[in-house]
């Protein structure tokens, strides 16, 4: 099995930026713990971090030939991007959005999400840690078929 | 440690309740994967399903003095319980809101809650699965303190 | 053929209660209006009446098993209560919301329905005659299968 | 007595015009059953179906002279029309609005009525037989005065 | 000068319908005092009430080769009739927009005048002295050219 | 018979404020032309204008004692001012909203006034003349009783 | 093949009517072009124009036993007019609409079709050439059936 | 005289709950001091909390026959229950509405009570003094008759 | 202790002005028995009324060198004026908001005030009363420091 | 004469993505039947696709140099994208939006277009052929001058 | 060149009121800073600083005579005055809005202005700075003519 | 000191594209009166241009290694792009948003900016001179620490 993990834009900041809202994690840190529950799972996994919405809707265009299913964390393009939520729509594999903070609980536009709808569920809260349940569902997901 | 499990209205109808939305897992089975994950986990798990807003509002006002951690699935509530919301901010422990269907799929009014901006974070979409990712979001809350 | 009737809150209070708005038929006498009309009809009919959101969940969820059909007035809880809604939709049997007043003619937030949307119709304005034409109008919908 | 039973635009095409919606009963075979019931109460019965408002409201301005009450299908004008709206409220005789289709489970816009507020009440969903329904409480309306 | 005065739908009530709210004049008096103020002015007058938006669509689109200025009440239509407003934009001759009841202290819908904007102005609330007010400002528009 | 006529803020920049919407009349002129109306109609007038919102207030509200009924040019407190509604609503005499320019066809904040619901009607578009139409309108009022 | 094209209200005004707007086609020119196209593409062309909503909804109502598809510039009544929405939809045969001037670039309220979702699609902005690429595109549409 | 004190959902937790919110007084703390206050003012009063809305609604539904006069915290009810408004406008009795915290400065949606307009009068800010002017102002309301 | 009793606009005209609305105490009786009330509790009082915004925005601005607290009517200005608002809350002492009608029962924009936010409170309801429980919350606010 | 054709994100995957909303032909097949309408009405035509706004406003910004009108889909930018938006106004030659799927019928977001009003006009609906009729609309446009 | 600045409501009070939120700089500070830029620049400068909006809105309106440019902070009215709005707009010079605070980062309703549609321009957040940043501005709009 | 100027999408264009709303001014020579000043301020400045939100994204997000405080023209971005908002504000250095045109006298979606609430402070309306009033501005932000 082999799973996608998308990195929205700002994210490369990770563990410098608003540590108070984001925790203190790096996103090399978040890389390893993704590739260390990889390992664990025997599942192939291939991590992209892009502030370009161009390059994430590239990326998920050319999935469905490569991956079984996507972890998303669209970040600010949550809230603003079509053009992802078409992408992974057009996937046509399962889909799992993932958020570090909790987006319902903060300003009021940024608990609507674009891309939910077309996934099949979502994520929201744990930090880093929303990564790996992310991956369980993806996991789970593939495995029920 | 020790984690309460709520299930909102309706979810003693899991199985035969419109399968095609909440799948065809009964209640029953759930609790026993929930309580299968308790075991191996070394967590003791107590489980209590209610149609009464003020019976899930008992058992959150009374449940720091038992427990470390709640696990909800305020079901129809979710979306209309300010009386839940309250008694989950007041509560003061960890607390996950999670869903069985998408939430953000559906009609418009199911996408907005007013429990999850007073969680720690919201797992929707993923099944009788989101039950046990919400139980390992909820072991981490605890343990990093 | 048997036929749940559902009273909503406040309901226990007809004919004392504003009758301006609710006309001066106690509960009473509707609930003998509509025995009569059973009794002609060859229909078992129960009737339950509460102020009790819960326990009209709880009376519906277990509907399916006992009943041909629903009529319910859910009074003020048509306005606010997802789980009724719920309720109805899981039961899968056929349903009638009517009501006492015209709520089409009141304050804005009365026009707009929860559950109506999941019943076959909703029949509105006609006090206690409301009942009787809801029934009717049950008889019908079980009768074309 | 004297009823005046008015369907609005499109009801002529009853029967072909999407019958997954509307039903497969033809408008004919509805004003027979409306003729059928009223010889059946000794009432006497007219009925006018048109796809101008202008009609209707013609109609509903004539009718106090002749009619005790209306039976009132305004269909697409139920959203659009104040025109309809005035004239049942200045026609002074009680009214009834009456709908095929279950408009509260349709497109939002569909759940608004214009006309219902200056009706006594409203009646949606059940097919043909929510004329019957409507006639039955018109008469009702008529004989409580 | 030629001025076309247009009674929208329902007028043709006037007096017997709802008089506290529109007064307890009938069309035939008002008609009376707008031609007994025409005839005193020196100006002709032509008197057009329709119950149908298509009638005075027809009338206000061959206004321009006949007269020098409109005065309407579009009555209900004011609130609907996208199709009355652009006829009295394209005639290109200076119309008054009035009404016998003040729009603005009724029902919120009725605040809104979708003519209002391609008149030169509107007059509201003064019964059928609304329409010599309007006739007057009709007969400036025209001398001030 | 006395008519208090007001005028509300930056109107006495008339003729010099852009006069492509308001006009080239000065406040003077108007204020002959309502001096000149007055005279040949047996009426006594007072005339105020003032930017500040508490003298109208003051003003409107010593009215009853020595005014028979109002003029107002509220201008731009037409959308703002509580204190005037409530100062007319109170003043309990009948009083006439005037505006020069048609504030239906303005910004979309202008056409909703929060003083024309208690008033007796409003004028609005016709330049200077709306306040003889208003004069007019007022004359009519209180002969009327 | 047989296309009926109609025209909505006021258009009947093309070429005098705000020419700035709607451009200086007359309507009959208009018309020459569609019969010349017509012509030229084998097809026969039956034209309706209306100011009345009920006209053209009986001549969409009994348009599928004569017409293959249906070319519709709704005009005015493009934003009010549910009658039409539902002829259309009930018609079940292909249908375009077309208008003169781009209505996303005019009134907020001209962006909105209540046509449009019932319709194979819209094409607005081309004066009368609108026309013509709504006759090919309803050739195209019945030609891949 | 009798009055009757409701304290709706999660107030039994008071003291412990936020105490930045809700103030550092327990419920036990409040009762006795309205319990003082009744003493001192003669008056009898009976204390009742509970978590569940019909538990509530049941006691305003009695209350006409045993008390003079409500005062009631709705608390979270406040802003969701139609039912409790219903009771309250049913029982006919004076009533006053009461919160410990100013819930026009929190969140949006607490500042709108559907309870409070069928109430005589709102005290909001207070801490368990908003019992104490609640209590006084249901005893001026009671003498006044 | 020394408190500023702030009347916002109109309220001079109490006792004449719609008594219905406002009761049929005199703005002069309210004020003897605010000061009867100061008598009796040992505490200074000062008492203004003005229909003009700036005089009490003033008022406040000046007040913290001279009051311990602030009992305010704002009247019209509850729903209007930020400048109010903000000079309450640059005052930084405690202040009570009060009204003496029902502000929650009105039209829907008198139930939002722009100055309770940033009172400690506010008590709505009580007629001439509203001040005295004003009083007494503001001396417990005092004396709680 | 020189036409610039826009292809905006996900269109590189027609044909597999979601066959029933957006048809069965390939990106390719939809530019060679472009690239034959050129040769047909001796046209040159550049096509270009990208999932990237930013390449997508670039091309915009330089075509005016070198293209006589554009036609462009701008898929999910459509109801997101100011800043192409503000290319095409800046851009300052015809230009045409096209639309594969009926956007009128699709998830509300979609029916509004942030790029519609600075074109000269929007087709919709008609799959590849939407395009055709984009070029021969722009054909017209440039053609007419 | 001379330059009229006005300070709105509450501005009196700078450098006690809210120090977090407005800055520590009196208004006596600040006016000694713009007299020392005056001085440095060749410039006449005025200031004026008032509670009552009738005073500022006097103040516009005789400034065309006497001054080239209007710096203005209408502090809270800002959100509330048409009053200033239209002041401003007849002016017919050159004006600056100016904010101390951020007014886009606090209240919803501090982000929209009404008066900066009728500037030039809005500057917002810099402090006492803002007034130097605006006579900067108000001195290039004057020599750009 | 360093600052980084950033101007977003379209900015390439200045001067050639739409001068009456823009100005004609060339980006060109609005850099020229950046480095300009920034040579007489002792500054050191590095300018950017991108039509791709990724890459100004990039920009920012590489920033408070290298510079002391930011000036962002976000242009189109203004309205649309969380990415920017979350980058600035992740940056946690200084930053000012300047507009070339006054967004509040625009669209009505131009008035609101998602990136102003994270920055110091917004300065719009004054051409290419509102460059040099936010250079002004960061010089006093950094300076003042």
């Amino acid at each position: 099995m082999k799973i996608l993990v998308l990195h929205g834009p700002n994210l490369n900041l990770l563990g410098t930026r608003e540590p108070h809202v984001y925790g203190e994690q790096s996103l090399e840190n978040i890389n390893l713990s993704i590739r260390d529950w990889a390992g664990k799972n025997g599942v192939e996994v291939e991590i992209i971090q892009s502030n370009h919405e161009g390059e994430l809707v590239d990326a998920i265009g050319s999935a469905p030939a490569k991956f079984d299913v996507l972890v998303v964390n669209p970040a600010a393009f949550t809230h603003t991007s079509v053009a992802l939520r078409d992408a992974v729509s057009a996937a046509g594999i399962p889909s799992v959005e993932v958020h570090l903070s909790n987006i319902h609980s903060r300003e009021e536009f940024r608990s609507k999400s674009l891309i939910a709808p077309v996934c099949q569920g979502q994520i929201s809260g744990f930090g880093g840690y929303s990564y790996i349940l992310g991956l369980q569902a993806a996991l789970m997901l593939v495995r029920q078929g």
